[in-house]
């Protein structure tokens, strides 16, 4: 824990510069737009630690994997997501000294994040070692409506000295990724140019040939008037700038206006780019910082319109959900059916940034409720376009007849991972993803997906796990054996309850899917029948007797479902029996001593039982989540949240909003000591889930919205917003009250704690919470 | 399968050069002395493919690891055998013109290893490019009398010209290991001296400080008689040398004598060493070529008197089984125990030569019945000097109280490898050291030794096992989870068979010895009681509860030993269902379809039918015998032996010879096209294994030693020796006669068949083989 950071409803705050938790803060104010990101380094020089960090959407490189002992089926490469050339740099001068907040006294620190705005902005004086004192205003954005533009606006102003004061405006792509496996260097450089006023660089991957072009320009204004003066012009290898002084009274404030457009191949031609750089940076600085600002405040307050939620009475759970949605909203906008969500986002390197199953078991439910449909659909192509990928990784593991195994960690479909029991075990994956198909559908309605993309992708997902179960003769029943589940301190165990779960489901829901595309569609239906080389009397008859024919590991006593064979012949202890000083216990224990504890790292029946807690009465969830929670150790940032939900469900609202702090503030007050490395973006989307599915108890049920309010006894009221299916709902939750205002859309019902209302369009409905 | 090897009865020949079996060669016609080794590269400049390798005993590297995926407990480090300066190197030019078998045209090859002497020959024509022809002849041997002196006679004559002949004898460190990590390289050069006559480099290797130097002297006659030149001396930066160039006339031969000292700081002090190899070399060089080649062929032939083992009708099986005694005898010869084997030996650097438990299950059985019982003895000290770091081994993995867990694979002790399937898991490797003390007092009766050594090593493993096992209670049982057996096909299984079976074994035996040393030495027993700080009513009540009560997976119909619990829930394919082209299958198979498949790498639960036969009675055997073979792949080396013997022993000669040939000529006709790596030293112990053991039937039953005597119906007779409790016993098998000489010792009682004979000193017995 390190709480730091000042509770505010709409900002995140840190008063007071402490550089040991400066790396910490450069995760939590980054800023992103979908289209780009960094981190919240300094725009002056700073001698001291820092992680610097500007990332670009779908941009990536493959490193040279690292390996000990190489198995058969290993990727060559491990894609990274690709620290960029940093645009954000400003040098500052002081009467010849430069301005490093390692090397001055600094005072009056304030470093704050506007959520609302999406705006980074600071603030201090700074005494440097010559005397001179200066207050320093930085304001920086990404814009969401011109999402190729970064702006910034640097002021100094000189609180007691006449002098001169210059600026060194750069970019430098002479930059490496930290996570580097052999320490090597990414980018090439194609061209730099450095004129005055303007300056840019064109780099390229040395892989892949990803070319990313940055154009700078800028304006100085003395107490608010332009100000002109000759610039030195800089062009090194990997550098450009334009270094800029003036001479200054006592109190003058000089503020440096810097406009950078920053375009990727994945949206340019490559012989196009740089011209396209100098028109999208012309253009920003002709429209001008205070326009720019004001489309993209406008821009920010439409999310929020439908994605905020409001907490009465408990203002670091407010300032934490905000954060949990803010966060979300700069990582992905939805835009581009190319790009997913890593789980560190735009925030750091670990993980590579790759897509994980993360994004359909926890992105996927928060994107549906609170943005277009078009939003998740494209979560749900990124996985469509990548299923001839996903065909070839389950033939290099043996599978055949179009079977489709998705990759563990990917950017463009083809595996990353090289742990054996992750990369070719933990095939669960496979069944997150054909359930998105299922959630969006559940709750957008929009069955036509299925024709259009959905089919492919359910059927190699099935004819996957229809090759993946062996038939055991001893127990006259299909098994699946080494594998491994959500649970990673568990490996290569027989019949994980949840992956048989929802194996079954995919190949249940696959012929759902067939009988629903042969009504609606017979020519498309034999369209990908023959597409397919779809034998469907054969497959689905053997699908249908897995079905029917699976084992499922089952304690007999008490009737819990058991997370995998043998399960009970582990000592059963329990999370409460573990001395707190060696947790994790995944940096205290031999991996060996974990695999056989019965300790367990995330929701795993749990995680099965949330997703289809329809099948189950209340009883069954009662006693499984009795069985599982005191053995669940919570140390991925997964899965807390599915507990929370669960917690809910069974009307234990205690250890509901327990495991839900356990979330929210987990990178807000770095619960873990890891902030520094990048936010948990992914998990972020569970925070949400414990708000809305949780407490609010939000469930699509035969098409229609439900809800079962609970609230924390420490909440005066919370409220959240609900996209569904053409109706934005605004759900307010006291504890004496539920109320549901029908903001958008026609007349709608919805069922609350059971019992069905009626609302009718731009009205509302209060009813007692009892 | 390569078979370019010529069958002879004692020497292994190689007629014509082929560069493409030159790395081969290099591998199969290695040296070595106990004390060192090395590959088989020729003296002269080669420019062809060759892999230099020079191996000092006990000198070794801890290289950088390099893993994927870090996981709490894994070793820093992997210890790799050293490759050491070269000091074989004779340049030889001719008129001029470098002598090189890859630059000129090459006849009447042959390279011959002599196995009766221990002496590499290699002799040839060679036709330079400037039509000078000469003919060489080249003999090298490593001394096992003086086992730190190597000797070279590398002989010149001029077949059709007259002109000038030089030789440029050198020592070179500037040598790295071709499986360095990162391609670094290991030594430092402390000192070098080049001198008339003389030259030497003392060398240290850049982590644990090993200094080694090498002196080398030279003589040189010309047709018999003592010629003298001046030599030129030359001194580079890793490199000492001496040029000398003679006149010859048409028929003239030229013999270069080198004498080459080759010292560690193992067994010198570090200001000495360079000081005690000048004297070495010159001792060498003052005794002269042929009487060290005397008394070196002197010590072969006694090392042959017992160890020999003779096949008539058979010269492949003949030459095979003498190559594998051969090499066994060059790679440890039992006089030191702080060295081992590894499964390379002194002939590659794969597997990083270092100690695996190939020692205790394989290479001990035929130590103890070719050597005297010192050998078999230091083998077992080594392990009871590592002890201490078996225990910091077991502490890292979370165990206690003196619990002792021997690495997979190590150098000093300490755990070098790092996949935690094998590094934690695979753990029988602990069952395995201890069956070794056993095997020792079983065959030399030398029961002292638990009192002096034995008894720390059994608690420390005992301990090990009563902590590494889990109560279940849903079986009321215990259970051993988490581990993988010796068939590394399978990884992280629950109760494999072999492992719950050694570990109980281990945890009687222990008290079987407990009870013996108290009653034999009382004083010593208080002495170990207290050192070990051992509560013997607690401790020992807990082994026997456990041994009484641990669960053994059992095929309920058949009553097979089950591999481990859910075996019976795989396909149950047969090896013979599967193509061979795609065999072996680790190269073809993802990890986790070999996982769950049925195929078996290597002897697994017939391991622990092999090691406590004497516990199952025939149709046991057979039953488990018949179940397993056709499931097992014999893709380790170690493997097919142990189905030879238990062929043998359930009266399945053809199976058992077949067995035996896939291990005898296992290198000789390079089966994996693997042999220019390194041979498998290790593995040839269970050759001899399959002959003494399978056909012989040899056992020590109560004390005696018992055999059961088949032939395979290809051979005319076999006859193998065998030191037992101070006897040398020579047996000879026909298919009609069985017959056993006294050679050495008193009268002796043995069981043939299950009858006993006792045989007088010096005396025989011959009977009829029925």
């Amino acid at each position: 824990m390190n709480e730091y950071l000042k509770h505010d409803e709409w900002c995140i705050i840190e008063e007071g510069f402490k550089p040991e938790n400066h790396q910490s803060s450069e995760s939590i104010f980054s800023l992103g737009n979908g289209n780009m990101g960094h981190r919240a380094m300094f725009e002056e020089q700073y001698s001291g630690e820092t992680l610097q960090g500007t990332y670009i959407a779908g941009v990536y490189y493959p490193d040279k994997t690292r390996v000990g002992w190489w198995k058969n089926g290993y990727p060559e490469y491990f894609a990274k997501v690709l620290n960029a050339p940093n645009w954000i740099g400003i040098d500052v001068k002081i009467n010849g000294e430069m301005l490093d907040l390692a090397k001055c006294k600094v005072s009056e620190f304030v470093r704050t994040l506007n959520m609302k705005e999406g705006v980074l902005e600071r603030s201090f004086v700074a005494t440097l070692s010559n005397g001179n004192q200066v207050k320093i205003e930085a304001k920086r954005f990404l814009s969401i409506v011109t999402t190729e533009v970064g702006v910034i606006r640097y002021s100094v102003t000189a609180l007691n000295f006449d002098g001169k004061i210059s600026f060194n405006s750069y970019i430098d792509a002479d930059v490496k990724n930290e996570d580097s496996n052999y320490d090597e260097k990414f980018w090439d450089i194609l061209n730099t140019k450095s004129m005055t006023g303007e300056a840019y660089i064109t780099a390229r991957t040395k892989k892949l040939d990803f070319h990313v072009c940055m154009n700078m320009r800028y304006q100085v204004l003395k107490n608010g008037q332009d100000v002109a003066a000759t610039a030195d012009i800089i062009e090194k290898e990997k550098y450009v700038a334009n270094s800029i002084e003036f001479n200054v009274e006592q109190g003058d404030e000089l503020s440096f206006y810097k406009y950078v457009s920053v375009l990727s191949s994945l949206n340019h031609s490559k012989t196009e780019i740089s011209g396209n750089a100098a028109k999208v940076s012309a253009a920003a600085f002709e429209k001008g910082y205070g326009a720019l600002l004001e489309e993209h405040v406008a821009a920010w307050a439409e999310k929020w319109s439908i994605s905020d939620i409001v907490i009465e009475g408990d203002v670091a759970a407010q300032q934490a959900i905000r954060f949990n949605i803010f966060q979300l909203n700069q990582t992905y906008t939805g835009e581009d059916e190319r790009l997913n969500i890593g789980p560190k986002g735009f925030t750091g390197e670990k993980y590579g940034g790759s897509t994980y199953w993360d994004t359909e078991a926890y992105c996927v439910p928060f994107y549906l409720s609170t943005s277009r449909p078009e939003v998740t659909r494209n979560l749900l192509i990124y996985r469509h376009k990548q299923l001839q990928k996903a065909i070839e990784n389950a033939e290099k593991l043996g599978f055949k007849n179009g079977a489709a195994l998705y990759p563990m960690v990917t950017m463009n479909g083809e595996e990353c991972h090289n742990e054996w029991e992750i990369t070719f075990e933990e095939i669960h994956r496979n069944g997150a993803i054909a359930f998105a198909i299922y959630n969006y559908i559940r709750h957008t309605d929009d069955k036509k997906y299925l024709a259009e993309y959905g089919l492919d992708v359910l059927v190699g997902i099935s004819r996957f796990w229809s090759q993946r179960v062996t038939y055991s003769t001893a127990k006259n029943k299909y098994v699946m054996l080494g594998v491994t589940g959500p649970n990673e301190y568990e490996n290569n165990v027989n019949n994980n309850w949840y992956t048989n779960t929802i194996a079954c489901w995919c190949m249940s829901y696959t012929q759902e899917a067939f009988k629903y595309v042969k009504e609606s569609n017979p020519v498309r239906y034999e369209e990908i029948i023959e597409n397919l080389n779809f034998d469907f009397e054969t497959e689905t008859a053997r699908w249908s007797d897995i079905v029917e024919n699976m084992h499922f590991p089952i304690e007999k006593e008490t009737g819990v479902f058991l997370q995998q064979d043998g399960f009970m012949d582990k000592e059963q202890l329990m999370a409460s029996d573990l001395d707190p000083q060696f947790r994790p216990i995944n940096q205290f224990w031999s991996w060996d001593r974990i695999l056989r504890s019965c300790f367990i790292k995330q929701a795993d029946v749990l995680q099965g039982v949330y997703l289809f807690e329809e099948n189950y009465d209340l009883e069954t969830i009662k006693k499984n989540y009795n069985f599982y929670e005191p053995r669940t150790l919570h140390e991925s940032s997964l899965s807390p949240c599915i507990h929370s939900i669960l917690a809910s469900k069974i009307g234990d609202i205690d250890s509901a909003y327990e495991m839900y702090l356990r979330t929210s503030r987990l990178d807000l007050d770095d619960y873990n000591r890891e902030a520094h490395e990048g936010l948990h973006i992914t998990s972020m989307a569970g925070t949400w889930m414990s708000i809305v599915e949780g407490f609010g108890g939000m469930r699509v049920v035969n098409g229609q919205l439900s809800l079962k309010p609970l609230i924390p006894g420490q909440w005066k009221s919370y409220s959240f917003k609900v996209l569904f299916r053409g109706n934005l709902l605004n759900i307010f939750v006291s504890a004496d009250e539920v109320g549901v205002i029908n903001e958008e859309g026609e007349d709608v019902s919805i069922f609350i704690k059971d019992d069905e209302y009626k609302i009718e369009k731009s009205s509302s409905l209060v009813i007692e919470n009892e």
